[in-house]
């Protein structure tokens, strides 16, 4: 089973690395762009074909490893 | 309009990142993890209601700026 988890930061957590797209992009002559915010993606494949214990498993991954839920938000879709 | 941009590496590309991932998991006891892959995500607040232009604009800035398409594939998509 494939799950895909997507991990942003906070609204209110200042972002630099998107702050530093949004600099790039407007010199690179793109106008009209209000706000980026970068985040990461991560790809698991799981050996369960169990969605609930899946999820059980990946959500637990992301309170010990995956995300800093102190800043960060974190979700899980299932493929 | 608000647009998501998931960059991820190409098939077949080392993604030490995700080995990284991998191994920790592991060694936190999670047990059933095949692969793990690892990508970014950005999200864009553009001012344009135009969805083509929009979609334009956003593949010039992943070819540009984003990704880096020798080694990386990009998916655009339009809230």
């Amino acid at each position: 089973m494939k799950a895909r988890i997507t991990v942003m930061l906070k609204n209110g957590v200042l972002d630099p690395q998107g702050k530093a797209i949004q600099g790039a992009l407007s010199s690179l002559g793109f106008s009209g762009v209000e706000d980026v915010r970068q985040g990461k993606v991560i790809e698991i494949e799981l050996a369960t074909a169990d969605a609930d214990a899946a999820r059980r498993d990946l959500d637990a991954m992301c309170q010990k490893l995956i995300a800093n839920t102190v800043i960060e938000t974190y979700r899980i879709e299932l493929a």
